[in-house]
């Protein structure tokens, strides 16, 4: 049975998966990133895990990687990595190559997410779909008709860095009020450590929902404004792309109804011309599985 | 010669024009749109309008229909005018077809100058262009891979009620902030007069540019608000759409450099992690005549 190998490069964790053409995982092996190493050293890893499948590894017909950072697809290299060296224009597709002679695609984690999210998770039956990931970043990918949009420069999706409130909290990328500095898991944590004095590096955003559930009304607060930056990111995406569907994964969507269901609210409030709820919001379904499954879907 | 008929069903105006397969214009005639007479007068008119063109309307293969409001295309219809009565699900293409029995195709008026700046305008030789135009509201259209995307319901590069400062003003749409309520023309005229009482109705947003290079701080104050929201608005849409070229037309980029050069500025200040300036931000050229090349472009 011809099989597609899924490498997951990602800042914290490498993953590899072999999967069947419609995408049913056969195995998955995952280990800790060793930012130290590099792409030789995680190649390297991958190899270990991979060997580790046995026999059914002889049956790769395609490699899909996805990669942790950004990537140039036209010299098939990665860019760099925000987690450690070794990356900086690094030959991945070429050295994965001498590994698995065969046919290898490479993407960026976002744009594998989305693509996975769109073949096998929650974007699956739509043609035009609008992935996010709310994480310790938000990155986005974009499929339309049926295929990522990468954008002429590979730079679509990039809803966490459009402005929702300019006169907003500062972001990593220099900017004020990007949906980045407002809704991503370290920016809500930030929020209510400003509002909450000594908490800082020791309130998650996951501690901050619980906080919210059990009544605190500065987490309910922070949550608030998150959330409404988040809702005017999505709105304003809607009203640019007008998709089937809007998928969100990453961390903070782990959240479940305690997100959603006010997002979809305040999306709904921020998305006139576009009818209220017409483009629904839903959680991406693969989790854990999204990086292998995302990279598999590069192959087809 | 095959000859293709533009006819651009404007709010103020009507216009046809006949156009070789190179979006060469023959010969163009136009008059004041009559709102009362709604869609079976326009098509009156324009009749008339295409008589007086004599024999070269026999030669007419195919026509394109510009409409200033939304329409359903499934359906081949028009669903409303904002500017008089008689448009409500008006079966625009077949009464059109029953005067030239043709291949005709029908969208509104921000996708069919979109596809025709793409085509013989300023977005010519791109792939992925995004237009826009700033006029008495901001509409857009979006050309990806060299077609228009329209988006899932049709409603795909609604710039201008993406929300860029939700404290900002009242939008028609009903939200606050949107690009539309800050940077279209009555908005700024409506800006300048809630600084200067007693000019609301008097001053335009021609006369506000006019004000602000002759020196009155108001009206530069006023300038460089509706600005920034507007470059917010097309940096937002440049980190999700990443396209070759913006493009923007309409009453208000006839303010030529007075516009583009801070627009320019304060787009590349919004942008990042996009380079700034990556994205080149030019004028339409197609004028006054984008509505028949857009109707014409159509047909392509």
């Amino acid at each position: 049975m011809p099989l597609v190998l899924g490498l997951d490069f990602g800042g914290t964790k490498l993953a590899a998966g072999l999967a069947t053409a419609d995408g049913q995982l056969v195995t998955v092996a995952r280990r800790p990133t060793i930012p130290e190493v590099g792409g030789i050293g995680a190649i390297q890893a991958m190899r270990e895990l991979v060997d580790g499948m046995g026999e059914r590894a002889r049956e790769i017909v395609a490699v899909g990687l996805s990669f942790g950072g950004p990537v140039a697809r036209d010299r098939q290299t990665t860019l760099l990595s925000h987690h450690g060296p070794g990356w900086i224009d690094f030959p991945l597709v070429e050295r994965v190559h001498e590994l698995w002679p065969v046919r290898i695609e490479l993407d960026n984690d976002a744009n594998a997410a989305a693509l996975g999210e769109y073949r096998f998770g929650a974007g699956r039956g739509h043609q035009n779909v609008l992935y996010l990931t709310v994480s310790t970043g938000v990155g986005g990918g974009i499929v339309l008709g049926g295929r990522l949009y990468r954008g002429t420069r590979g730079l679509a999706g990039e809803v966490g860095h459009t402005i929702v409130r300019p006169d907003g909290p500062r972001c990593s990328c220099g900017k004020r009020g990007c949906v980045e500095a407002i809704a991503a898991g370290p920016s809500i944590a930030r929020a209510y450590a400003e509002r909450q004095p000594g908490t800082l590096g020791k309130v998650t955003a996951e501690e901050v929902f619980r906080l919210a559930a059990s009544g605190d009304r500065t987490a309910r607060d922070v949550l608030d404004r998150a959330i409404t930056g988040l809702a005017i990111g999505v709105a304003n995406a809607i009203n640019v792309l007008d998709p089937d569907v809007v998928v969100i994964g990453g961390g903070v969507s782990r959240a479940g109804d305690a997100l959603f269901v006010p997002l979809r609210q305040a999306v709904a409030a921020a998305s006139a011309p576009s009818p209220p709820h017409a483009v629904p919001i839903v959680p991406a379904t693969l989790g854990e599985g999204v990086g292998i499954l995302g990279a598999v879907a590069l192959t087809f």
